[in-house]
Formats: C-alpha cells, sequence, structure tokens
C-alpha cells in the first residue's frame, strides 16, 4: 500500500480496489494488469465474473462498514464499475483512500435530475426536461413537454430499466405505476437520426484523450452495436467530442467517462453520461493502442494517458443471453476478436460477451 | 467439470490448470478469460504473478500428491507454462484429466539428448552432440566435436543456465564442474549470422497455425529483443515454418510451441524447442489479431485455431531487472504498448516485463 494522494504514479506491485465485479471491473482488471497493478473486487453477489481476473474479492453488501474499511485498508485507490454506490459507502471509503473519478462525477450522474442541470448549466443542449414526483405533477409535466415523452427513476436505472415511454394521456397512470411512484424526471421526446458516443479520458494532471465518437444502435433499451467510425459529419464529431472535454473539466474528472449524445438535425444533445468506462467503448480493445480500460488504469494511477487514436473500422457486437453459445462463426472468422465475461447463467437480457470486427480504417 | 477428452471445445466456465505460475500463465491466464474459461494456478512458491489474474491459486510442491489430485479434481484440462515438471507429478495429474500438450512433447523436451535424438530422427538439422556422464567422456567428446564447444546439462537449463562454454582444454574441469557433474551434452560450435524462432499452434484436429518468424537477441543467456519481420530471405522463413510443422505433427501435439533456430551458411540448424508459449512470441500480442496466448488456449480447449497472421512489424524488448523501473518513455510513446508481470523483487536478470513497439507491416 503506497500513497497516492500526491500526483505521483501509484508503483508497480500496487492495488486497485474496483467497487462492482461485473465484465467492466472484469476487463478493468485484466488492463491493470499490463501496467503490473493487482485488483480487489469489492462485490455483493457471490463468484462476481471480475474476480476469476482479480487477485482479490470482498464478498459483502455495500453497507457493511467493516468490510468496507477492511477493503479500503487493503487498496492504494479506489475505483469503481458502475454509479450507483451507495453516498454512505463512498464517504466511509473516501476516508481512508482516494475514490477515483470523483465525487462530484458520481453524484452527478446518481441522479438524472442532476445531471440533467449540470449539463443545462454548462449550456450543453439536452432534451427539455421536469421533475415528477407525483403522479399530478406526471400530469401536468406531459402536459407542458407534449407527447410522447420518457419517464425516467431519478436513480438507479440502467439497460432501460426504469425508464417508461408515455405515447398517450392514458398511459400517464401506467407509467407512474410502472416507475412505483419514485422521484422521476419526463423528459420531452428528441426526434434524432442516431446515437453516438464518446469515450474521453482525463489524467490526474488534467490531460484530456477523447476516443472516436461510435454510433449505437440500442434494442429493448441495451446497447446491441457500436460502429466506428460513426456516419455522421465531422463537424459532429468534433463537436461530441469537444462536448465531452467540457464536462471532463467541468468535473475536474480522473478517468474515463463515457457521454452519449443523439444527433438531431440542430445538431448533437446529450442524452446521459455514465462516469466509468462504457460498453460503447469496448470497440477500443480490437482498435486502439491503449483501450479505454488501459486508459482508465493510467489516469486513476496518476500515469500518463496513452495513445487513443483509432487503428482500425470496428463494430462491436453485443452477446446477449443465449447468443454467447453461438460463436462458432465468430471464432473462425479472421477479422473477429471474441470477449466472453464468464458468466454462469445465459439469462435473457444479459450481456454475456462482445465480438469486435476489425476491418482496415477507412477514414 | 466438464468432460474433454472427446474432441468437442471445453464449455464457457470450464476451468484450465496451469502448472506454473509465472508471467506465462498469467498472460495464459488473461487470454481464457477473453474465451470465458477461469483458471487455476499450481505454484510452490507463495505470490505467484499468475496468481493476480487466476480465479485459483494451489500453493504446493509438485510432490504434493493430495494437492495435485484436488487441483486435478477441480480442473478440466490441465496445461503448464515450463517444462521441467517432475514426471511422478504428470503421471498423477494424467490419470485424471487430459493434460496438453502431450506427454510426448514434455519428454522430449525435459532432456536435451532425447530432444537433440528426436530433431535426428526427423532428418533435421542439429549442432553435433554427444553424451557426457564423467569428466574423461568429456574431455574425449571435446576432442570429437572440437573447440569451442558447449556443456549443457541434459535437464533443467532456462535463460542460458546449466550452460558452459568450452573455449580451450583447461576450461574443461571447471565446466565439469560448473554443471556438478550432472549428465549432459557437449554441443559442437555453430556458426552462424543470427538466431530466429518460429511460434507455432496445432489444434486438437490437427489444423496447425504459424506465426512470422521473428529474430532474437540474447545477453547472457537471456533473451533481450525480438524483431519481426526477422532479417532472414523468405525461403528461409518458409524453411522455418515447415520444420516447426514437422516437429508439431511428429508430436501429436496440441497447444503452442516455440522453435529456436540458428540461421547458418548452410540453412537452418534447430537449437532448441520449447513445449508452450515463448518469450520469442509476446510480440504476437500487438502484432496479430490472435496471440500466442490464446492460440495456446484455443488449442488446449479444443476451439478452432485463430487468426496468427501478422498485421504489423514489432519490435519486443524485455524489461530485466531494474529496467521495468524506467518506463516513462515507453509510456509516452504512441506506439509502445507495455506489459508488466507484478513481480514483487526486480532481482538482477530476472525478466520484470516486456514493451512491444509496433509499426506499420513493411512486409
Amino acid at each position: 500500500m503506497t500513497d497516492v494522494d500526491t500526483n505521483k504514479p501509484l508503483v508497480q506491485g500496487g492495488t486497485i480496489g474496483i467497487l462492482g465485479g461485473g465484465q467492466l471491473g472484469r476487463m478493468l482488471s485484466v488492463a491493470a494488469s499490463r501496467l503490473g497493478y493487482r485488483c480487489h473486487i469489492y462485490e455483493p453477489d457471490l463468484h462476481p465474473p471480475a474476480g476469476h481476473v482479480a487477485e482479490d474479492v470482498t464478498t459483502a453488501a455495500y453497507d457493511n462498514t467493516a468490510a468496507l474499511e477492511r477493503f479500503a485498508a487493503l487498496c492504494d485507490v479506489v475505483t469503481y464499475e458502475f454509479e450507483s454506490i451507495p453516498t454512505r459507502a463512498l464517504d466511509l471509503l473516501q476516508d481512508q483512500r482516494p475514490i477515483r473519478p470523483g465525487r462530484k462525477a458520481l453524484w452527478v450522474s446518481q441522479d438524472r435530475l442532476v445531471e440533467k442541470r449540470f449539463l443545462r448549466d454548462l449550456d450543453l443542449p439536452t432534451a427539455p426536461f421536469l421533475p415528477v414526483t407525483s403522479s399530478s405533477e406526471l400530469i401536468s409535466a406531459a402536459s407542458k413537454l407534449g407527447l410522447p415523452s420518457i419517464l425516467k427513476t431519478r436513480r438507479y436505472g440502467y439497460d432501460g430499466k426504469g425508464q417508461m415511454r408515455i405515447e398517450k394521456a392514458e398511459d400517464v397512470n401506467t407509467a407512474w405505476t410502472a416507475v412505483s411512484g419514485a422521484k422521476s424526471i419526463l423528459e420531452g421526446f428528441v426526434e434524432f437520426s442516431c446515437e453516438i458516443s464518446v469515450i474521453a479520458a482525463r489524467g490526474l494532471d488534467g490531460q484530456v484523450v477523447c476516443y472516436d465518437p461510435g454510433e449505437n444502435i440500442h434494442k429493448d433499451g441495451i446497447l446491441r452495436q457500436t460502429t466506428v467510425p460513426a456516419s455522421v459529419s465531422n463537424t459532429i464529431k468534433t463537436d461530441a467530442v469537444l462536448i465531452a472535454g467540457k464536462i471532463l473539466n467541468a468535473l475536474d474528472y480522473v478517468g474515463v467517462l463515457g457521454v452519449e449524445l443523439f444527433v438531431t438535425d440542430a445538431g448533437l444533445v446529450v442524452n446521459e453520461i455514465a462516469p466509468r468506462v462504457h460498453n460503447s467503448g469496448h470497440w477500443t480493445q480490437n482498435g486502439c493502442a491503449v483501450d479505454q480500460f488501459e486508459q482508465h488504469i493510467r489516469a486513476i494511477t496518476g500515469l500518463p494517458l496513452g495513445n487513443g487514436q483509432r487503428t482500425s473500422d470496428v463494430v462491436m457486437q453485443n452477446l446477449i443471453g443465449e447468443e454467447c453459445r453461438q460463436l462458432q462463426n465468430y471464432m473462425t472468422d479472421p477479422d473477429t476478436s471474441i470477449h466472453l465475461y464468464g458468466k454462469d447463467v445465459a439469462k435473457a437480457g444479459r450481456k454475456m460477451g462482445h465480438v469486435n470486427r476489425s476491418t482496415p480504417r477507412s477514414q
């Protein structure tokens, strides 16, 4: 264990604590190993995928004070693979070790209302939105923003969970029941031609590196495919990267951040930000010298950021549920790289792995 | 745990047992994770580097019957990162699980005399050699093969250990003392312009994939650098690949094999073979779609072999001892990828990591 409160890089052999033991933690741990670091996974569920490639695993709930304190004591720096970490756990860890990315990024991204206001205050375009805490507020918000619009819980939403589209006035009650009356926001509908995302990194010294924007296709709220380069103009690409840079600086961010953007006739609209490595950045594993996972580890350990330039075109395809069983074609395609997560049960809708198909760089 | 005695691929989630917990086991474990497998490391030393990225570690000696049996019971297939595994341990494991590459490859490569005879019986050119079991035999062998020549113990030699160059008649006694009177061979001196190596793989179904030959530079018996492409003619490259293929087939081999060859005026001379992933194949991590580690995992789990075509030129440089502390230049070079092994102590002569510098493919 080493003092990393200074701007000195974490020494080789140092330990990175990762909150969350899913596929993102798994690939972070592999990247950390290339740089000579060890990882310690903190995860309430037994047998987390990240545990297969980490030195240590703590199996405990996020309200287990003793476990959190022991975990912090064994780590040099703490990071995370998801943003819905209870505030109390963060307070406790922060007393002992640096948390990177920092609390501000978590505070902003944990709550859709806070996030929208943060983006608005930066003069970044977002969907029109209104806070909603009751069914009558929802009715009033729907009449102001118009229909269709989308009700989203302020907290704990991912992969389309905690979201409900309202098409017509009669849907309001159904939607309010569906979110179980949780504090929410109503978002006005944005007409967009496609969704792109930028994966960007900021180092401990403020250095910023952005990957090329990727173009995303979702199905049932789950990302299915990311393609680089995105089929948008260079102006749009530059705008996207500038938006990501603005967000990184405003958050005094350290690590990798994902920014999802809608491409509209009037320009880009920020959909949401994720203060972590992001599914739409998996293409970097086979399209860049330094992928998003190593970039994140470099940032949070105080190393210089690496080369994020794109070396090839890539189509990243998620393997959802049983899709991870039909790999024969991917295995024998010379241009496809396979990345499986080692999850035991291929439940419907569960991300089981992804494949990256690389072809020579076209532009 | 699954039955892999058939030719069916090991199912995702299956466990690969790896004998040896060094950097090769470490990088094998990372590659296995990409394919959804878990690794269990068997290693007598505490805190092995491979343990940082493996699901399980057994810390026990190779003569610990109970530990070996428990290990075998927890694995689906057993492989290894070094060839000097005691025969008794192999017998024990083989009764329970398939060992890949198989026993013949181990038997051949564990003993320099057996290896030389095996190569000679395949009509492959080797250095002239004679077995030596006493100082008088050494004197007689030296007079037959001429000086300089090299005394090598038949077993347990690596990184120049167990080798002694005999320049003049007076060196004979020193050399014999240096090898502590161990059964040895004397090898006649081979005049060569450079050393190259071929990393080759053979699947469970007999499919063979060879990587481009790399050109090696050693210092003090330790590999320092491998460059691809090697600066030899296409004829030499093809000959090298054909030799590797012949060896793979003769051993009914399953997995990745390294073949070191001397380039002489009279053609290629086989120096030695290693029945495992090989230091001179680390360049494949940044020069091929599927690297030697994933290729080995694919072979031993019965998956189809992957694309071993070279996509760029690469210079692989080992970081020996304290060299792993001076990484600043490598970290900021956009063409360099870093691979550290997480070893605690940077002892002189110890392999601590390597870097791959990639440039566009020249030929």
